[in-house]
């Protein structure tokens, strides 16, 4: 039976489940369910889950491991006497940066975040609908507003780093995808005619060929397009790209979404519009 | 002159930024500029940034604060020498948890997560593409492989929301408008032909009339569409479909794109395919 964990917040709950996953993936050794809940924001809530924390204790035979970001102490106070090991990041940590910055904390976390501000709003819709109209290089006379434009073969992965870089930075990123329309006579891929005026918006993504086979294997069985050799040649060729144009690339085998985009918001100095809560 | 907070990280920054930002938002008075300083992983871009610390606490007068999440203890020496108020998150709660329990931690955040997993990296790319082909009503075949569908109208938030919900927890989201098209002869809005056989997936975004026409506005400017007008009789019409049907919804105004998602989550019961980092 695995020890469980849980996540609790009166609000998302993403900032105790960050810093949870954070510090469990230090004991790979250990079985760890882990557990969110988000939005308990109210005594009866914190009774039912204080029930479920009691339940769970029995159940494992083992101390549940509690990481909560409660304001409301008559709330959090339920929380706190149940039967956990409580990492208790507010008061550890609020209390030294009280004396630090010489003030009070509000101490309400989740009320105070810059949720629905108006002008970060309106910046992520608009980014992400900047890349849906220019996936995949369906349009490609918006390139100018771009900040970034990825390229790379079908499947390695640009949409979803479009769209992430867009939900989360704020960041116009449009996508154009590198296939056989573009190979020379003499069979080697030129610089698509879309992109040549944007050359320092461009930053490429690889992948093994393996892995693209596997991608693209589940959208089409079976077709020269899922085909090894058809993704090895692709991959080649985009790499050489890459190479001859002095384009920065990515590998996006062994990176998560996250990673791929804060690596090229790092490596190019792209501008944040806002930061992610 | 602001005071600075660097948020550090051998990694994507996430958790140290997500930490931080989160503790700092409790010192509503105090202006804190916030610099977010990924992949510092090597001895050299340490000493680097510990120069850029160290010139930053002489021009502000004032002490940066240091939340990192490095795990190289000689990297992270560079940066511990600085002059700077250090909130040490690893070392405050590892240590706790090593006792209890009873094991060592490898110490390694940013290593041993779950980063690259094949299996969450094709949800993800699916889900995505599932919200992508199923936006804004383009396909309505395929509802039922819909883990929910977010209905409203047109620019009430539906499409960010279903791709947040895609990229961060593999949840299959679709998305159909409510427009002029589905209003009855009698001027009632009635459950649109598409959405009828899945009404038990059916999730209603609804959005204050004035915000509306701002974001409309934006788009086309000084057009029937958003005039004030039209975006009050379309909200009408939409919250009261949702309460004919029993369509659950929430309001979009005054919630960020994360906070919408994870109460749909809490209130439908919806399970995630995974969890993000």
């Amino acid at each position: 039976m695995p020890r469980t964990a849980f996540f609790i917040s009166d609000g998302t709950g993403i900032t105790a489940e960050s810093l949870g996953r954070s510090l469990l993936a230090q004991f790979a050794s250990v079985d760890i369910r882990m557990v969110t809940k988000p939005y308990i924001d109210s005594l009866e809530k914190a009774h039912d889950l204080a029930a479920v924390i009691e339940a769970t204790a029995v159940r494992d035979g083992e101390t549940p491991i509690i990481i909560d970001t409660i304001v409301d102490q008559s709330i959090r106070q339920i929380i706190t006497q149940t039967p956990g090991f409580k990492v208790d990041i507010f008061t550890t940590f609020l209390a030294p940066l009280e004396e630090e910055l010489k003030t009070h904390s509000s101490y309400s976390v989740g009320h105070t975040h810059a949720i629905g501000r108006d002008d970060i709003y309106m910046q992520r819709i608009d980014s992400v609908h900047f890349a849906l109209d220019n996936d995949d290089g369906a349009r490609v006379h918006q390139y100018d507003k771009a900040d970034i434009i990825l390229v790379g073969v079908s499947r390695c992965g640009k949409t979803p780093t479009s769209l992430y870089l867009a939900l989360q930075f704020g960041i116009r990123a449009a996508n154009y995808p590198l296939t056989e329309d573009d190979l020379d006579e003499d069979g080697t891929l030129k610089m698509p005619k879309a992109l040549a005026p944007h050359r320092h918006k461009l930053f490429g993504l690889t992948i093994d060929a393996r892995r693209l086979k596997a991608i693209r294997s589940e959208r089409r069985p079976n077709s020269r397009y899922c085909s090894i050799d058809q993704c090895l040649m692709e991959v080649q060729q985009a790499e050489a790209l890459y190479r001859r144009y002095h384009v920065p690339f990515i590998d996006t085998t062994r990176f998560s979404i996250e990673e791929i985009s804060t690596r090229m918001i790092a490596e190019t100095g792209l501008q944040r519009r806002f930061s992610p809560r």
